[in-house]
């Protein structure tokens, strides 16, 4: 194929041919008049149309009640119908436009609508980070940890020329309630600091291209940017020219840009420079760069990635996992208010299976801003199919305090960001089915109680039409899909059993001797991490009650997590009845046989959906299959050489 | 140091001020003239000088006897003194050249030279590899498993146009009695192939840079350039147009430079094409470059290296060591007469310890051209001190066909090649003491049965000078290097414990799930590749006896190859008395101290060297001293863990 494959937002709807009227004058209502125009609605200027959009403190007029409307913030909406009527009484115009897509979500779905829908979105923030890079990086790319080509906003070291994709992209996004977009990788390299000063036009032009969609643009930054772009002797976040350098960066950036959000900073990570060289912390350090952006009210999301990436393997009291809680938790309350200090979902980095962070219900006073990661950089490398919904629902509906507290989808109180998963593919994901991972990251962000599969129903509906046995082939694809990953990958919350760098396939010593502080431990007689307060790292002892004590304990820890607790014999038993050694041997061949039922439902699709996206999720999938029975083999046979524990069912292992 | 280093040739000489003459014309006799005058002779045109340079059909005139001179060849030369009067009597010019370095390391050495010395290469061809790109390669760079920096032939993806180093080079080459350069990379890479044909007049202008030095150039060609150059549909050896291709090709090269070598051929190797992809062989593939550089007196150097570098590793019958053999061995005797088979010394790939490959002496009716590898790749890059000549002089002295046969030295026909270790560093080879390697290699090349403590005394005193501490400390540093080395690293001849791709540094499991075919199957209760015959692979037949019996057994075979041909378990004693596991530990530790010792020793010579030369190589120390405690405490922990047995001397292990 040699267009873009238009994602969910295919053209088609049954709201076809009806009438509409939208009531007011807004950027972004025109951007609902002209996305329903181009889905064939018939614009009118009238209040009888069949759709008719208005303010919500109009909305009596066409019958919706003021308690429905009542309170309705700038991006809620209430969608009421009568007959073949439908009002969206919206509080401001981008609650208009997410009415007008939640207009055409209901319209696929295979259930009649509510009568009376009323929409908000959980949290104002709902960001998308890209990870991508104006140069191509000699070693991570155009886009790094990116797995579907190169940028849809650089090529060849500079700002496109042309954005119409981006301007594609920025609608897909208001499409799923994405509100901010960061366009450039936390690792920020020395072309692309300058996105700060001289490509500020060209990226005034990006800004220009998604604000009809309701996004604003950030930009990440080096901490060292008044010294590589200034020419000034320090960083220093204390120094007042540093300060004034900042200021003036951010005025001139708000001259070019009104709306734009703010800086995402990686500082003091992996080799990033910050606040430490000067002897400063990062409380010092982020509210330096939120001072310079609140005059023009924008946001500093400081990223709590921070740990020792040249560790000593020998060393086994200093834990990575603890990093993130160590160095920020003293730093509660000392951050201003429009700094969010943005986390990881887990202590160490977008595992397939880690507990959710004990950092983020460790910032009580601080506004943390949970990050998850779209792109399949751990799961797969959008080779293989992996709904990652699931996971994220997980991770959501943690509730840090125990039954009766928040989840931790109220706990991080700065929204949520995520790293993104397009590129200039003409599917945009590579893998085509990773589009549902884009569409349900968007979903979670605007409603983290949305179930996981009817996300994906709507993301079938909306992409594939109404074919029921399209829908269950995808269903049946994706919906275990994290779990079946998980159980074919690293056992039991080992983590990082994979290839160092790339970080696809198995290598299970592959970070074993190295400098990053991810470790299993694995020897003949036993597997895993201590990390109890009793005889290890104590980073159990990081988590507030109930869950120190459930992490704690081998009686109550869970089996999902066990080895990135605990350090146990090959013989131990899981509260499932098995040993830790036949679950690995039982996971791993079952995981390559749930791979296996996955390829033939694929294969049952083929005269159901579009021959060359067939074509490209086949080619994905034996690839997936051949990547399954790589990982069931070497991770068996690693076991299997340390334990020398047999399979109980003689399966096959070399 | 912004100059480069003279490497061996320092200029200075007790003979400054001799006079000499050299009778008779040739440009290598020039080449003669010319460097005495720069080590400060004096040129005279008289029988009475000093020191005379004669063809030994003159001889007889300086009292030369005609005994000493009978059947002296084109390269040979007979030094006669009489008080302080010396005569060489040169078979040919290129006699008179080596006669002149000899007469060097003879006024360097600190023993008198022998009142006749008659000398002679033991082979004709002494050749050096270089695998240098023409382009940077994005993953290999400028010299492929170069450790010296950039290509001293090539630079910015052409011919450098100042060859004033390549010229230099050649007179170091000439002392050492280095006949043959092959300048490019044996992986021919698009740019590089067309060294062949477009860049023919840049590499005739490095053929005259080495020309006087009696140094033949030879080039490395792609088996597919009549595709790749000459746009043919096919490279089939048996295709008539093929042969014309390269009849046509070798007839413009010899048209350029007529004393052009021949090429260097890696087909069906790693990736490179090869006969195979007609259903041909590689007697066919040689046979036809061979028929093409016939008419010239042009060589093909056809490379062994040969296997299947897409290995399942679950496989355990296939052995990588037996492929050599298993592809040469029936080939034996169809090579045409100007066909050299080149092959690595061991089955696997320059090993700190392996057998001589037993293709060596298997191909009875072929011309084997023995290949060593002088650059570092596998022996600690040149920031390891690492004199080879030790490991060189064990693999010339092995008797395949047992105490009463020949050594390697003998039974290898076509000479010795070697992969060459400078590079544009101003040391040449990074490491200053890795020049001692490029030196031991010409001179066992030219007489393999020299000891390496003697080579190493010459190159001391010809480098450093007369100074007995610089001599004693050196000798202190390099004379077990070899065995420190192999002391820390991969234990018993198991090979393959380093970090894949770069071969720097252990990585235990590195290659272990890997297709390079490159496993030691360790597990719980032992490790070692059983290539017996009786239960294993059967590599250990490959032999003549008496090897292959000596290996089968474990009775007899020797401790140092004892995981090459044996899995056995870590409590298998050795003929040394140790158990593997403790022998293990041991030599790990030792390894380490004895890296302690030799900075201690460097240290020591602070003030007796080059105050810039002793601060590389202490830097370079520095970097040893910590990759060795890396491969000590990653090697022992690896097998700590894995056996359970703890070191009997109870010392930490991780």
């Amino acid at each position: 194929m040699t267009s873009t494959h238009p994602m969910w937002l295919t053209g088609n709807t049954p709201l076809r041919g009806r009438t509409l009227h939208v009531a007011g004058e807004h950027r972004l209502l025109d951007s609902v008049r002209s996305d329903a125009a181009e889905h064939g609605l018939r614009l009118i200027d009238d209040d009888t149309a069949d759709v008719v959009f208005a303010p919500s403190g109009d909305a009596g007029r066409f019958g919706v009640s003021e308690a429905d409307v009542a309170r309705l913030g700038p991006e809620g909406f209430v969608a009421a119908r009568t007959g073949e009527r439908t009002v969206v009484a919206y509080g401001g115009a981008a609650g208009a436009l997410y009415g007008w897509f939640q207009l055409l979500r209901d319209a696929a779905g295979h259930d009649a609508p509510a009568a009376v829908t009323r929409c908000e979105p959980e949290r104002e923030l709902r960001m998308l980070d890209h990870w991508d890079n104006v140069a191509v990086h000699p070693v991570m790319g155009q886009v790094e940890r990116g797995y579907a080509g190169g940028s849809i906003f650089f090529d060849d070291g500079r700002v496109r020329g042309d954005l119409a994709r981006v301007e594609r992209y920025g609608r897909l996004l208001a499409s799923i309630g994405i509100n901010r977009v960061a366009i450039n990788n936390v690792n920020v390299h020395a072309r692309e600091a300058r996105l700060l000063t001289d490509d500020l036009p060209d990226v005034a032009r990006i800004a220009a291209a998604l604000r009809p969609w309701g996004i604003r643009l950030h930009l990440s930054v080096s901490f060292a940017a008044p010294m590589v772009l200034g020419g000034m002797p320090t960083a220093d976040p204390l120094d007042a020219g540093v300060q004034q350098w900042w200021a003036a960066a951010a005025a001139h950036v708000y001259g070019a840009i009104p709306d734009f959000g703010g800086f995402v900073v990686k500082a003091d990570s992996e080799g990033q420079p910050g606040p430490f060289a000067y002897g400063r912390d990062h409380a010092d350090g982020a509210n330096m760069l939120a001072r310079a952006l609140a005059p023009h009210g924008g946001l500093v999301h400081w990223r709590a990635f921070v740990y020792n990436h040249r560790q000593d393997w020998r060393d086994r009291k200093t834990d990575r996992a603890r990093a993130a809680y160590d160095h920020f938790a003293p730093l509660d309350g000392r951050f201003d208010d429009n700094v969010l200090v943005q986390v990881k979902y887990g202590p160490l980095d977008f595992q397939t299976r880690e507990p959710v962070s004990p950092i983020i219900p460790g910032l009580r006073r601080t506004r943390v801003t949970l990050e998850l990661q779209v792109t399949q950089e751990y799961t797969g490398h959008q080779r293989h199919a992996v709904y990652l919904a699931p996971q994220w629902r997980e991770i959501l509906d943690f509730r840090p305090f125990g039954d009766d507290g928040p989840r931790i989808a109220e706990v991080a109180r700065g929204g949520m960001a995520a790293v993104a998963n397009v590129g200039d593919d003409a599917y945009w994901t590579g893998h085509p089915l990773a589009q549902a991972n884009l569409y349900a990251y968007g979903r979670l962000a605007w409603d983290s109680t949305l179930d996981p599969a009817a996300i994906l129903d709507e993301w079938i509906g909306l992409t594939f039409g109404p074919d029921e046995a399209v829908r269950r082939g995808i269903h049946a694809v994706l919906d275990d899909s994290w779990l079946t990953y998980e159980a074919h990958t690293a056992p039991l919350g080992v983590c990082f059993m994979v290839n160092p760098h790339h970080h696809y396939g198995p290598s299970v010593d592959g970070y074993e001797y190295s400098p990053w502080g991810t470790y299993h431990f694995a020897d003949r007689d036993g597997v895993g991490v201590d990390r109890t307060v009793a005889t290890g790292t104590g980073f159990a002892g990081q988590y507030p009650e109930p869950w120190a004590s459930t992490y704690e304990s081998l009686d109550t820890v869970p089996d999902e997590l066990l080895l990135f607790f605990h350090h146990v014999p090959y013989t131990h038993r899981l509260h499932s009845g098995r040993t830790v050694i036949q679950h690995i041997y039982d996971t791993h061949f079952d995981g390559v046989e749930r791979v296996d039922r996955v390829v033939a439902q694929w294969a049952g699709l083929r005269d159901a959906v579009d021959a060359a996206l067939h074509e490209r999720v086949s080619e994905r999938m034996a690839e997936q299959l051949r990547s399954a029975v790589e990982w069931r083999d070497q991770i068996n046979t690693y076991f299997l050489r340390k334990s020398g524990i047999a399979d109980e069912r003689g399966r096959e292992i070399y």
